[in-house]
């Protein structure tokens, strides 16, 4: 632990960090626009929702009561490699004033050990093909960009 | 429907459609060597994991009978994009014998019709960097390749 991080806990989202969660995905570069800070009906909804999945774990990172840092582990079971079961982590987001000082290292080391816990053999992630810095932290961590990941917007 | 891929019906796996499931993710070129298809007893374990998540959709294609393809759909609420659900798509695998009749583009169209009676808004899923006839499968069904997708073995 360094010393800019101490004081740093990783613990399970409640529905108070929702504000600060939000803020945090809204601040991020390619979130700008796509989501609504200043409504939070939608994403109290959305928290009920993951909450109440045991295979969803919505972790933050905490500094003195506050998140700031977010992640949403997914815990998928399968059949492939002999019935593996592998975790996907989304919406990793560290708060600005928390950049540079480790923290997204430990951050991704604590899903990682957390993934090891809940019994998958396999850690998976996509990153937006334009960010390139986060592309090179998660190879420093060992990861194998060997993919390439697809999405297909639905329209409602 | 094209006459080729008549009397093919989509439904939920049952654990009597582990050997062709198993059979199928072996014969994959990737699959060769990290699958076990003559030791079913790690397949029936994950199977039941995966059939009792409300959130996991494992399904084949069926002809006569018989699985002739195969796919899990994870269901995945999340807090951002305003609370929305996404679907993964994983262990996408079509029988050799059922190349090349339109079944992968049906196959993936009842996924996406799937994702959205599951109220998803988004669809993913990853393709190994290899595999350059599937991306361009994928694009023709309208996925972005947007994403880079990294993964991390964990050793046991």
């Amino acid at each position: 632990m360094t010393e800019r991080t101490e004081g740093i806990v990783f613990r399970r989202a409640t529905e108070a960090d929702l504000p600060a969660i939000v803020a945090m995905l809204a601040a991020d570069s390619l979130g700008v626009g796509r989501e609504s800070p200043d409504d939070l009906a939608p994403y109290r909804e959305a928290f009920a929702r993951v909450d109440a999945d045991p295979n969803q774990h919505l972790i933050v990172a905490d500094r003195d009561g506050t998140a700031v840092g977010t992640m949403q582990l997914t815990v998928i079971p399968g059949l492939s490699r002999r019935g593996a079961t592998r975790t996907i982590v989304e919406a990793v987001r560290v708060h600005p004033s928390e950049r540079g000082n480790g923290l997204g290292t430990r951050f991704m080391e604590y899903a990682v050990a957390e993934s090891r816990r809940l019994g998958a053999s396999l850690v998976q992630l996509t990153s937006d093909r334009s960010r390139a810095d986060a592309h090179r932290f998660y190879e420093r961590l060992g990861f194998v960009p060997s993919h390439m990941g697809f999405k297909l917007q639905l329209e409602p």
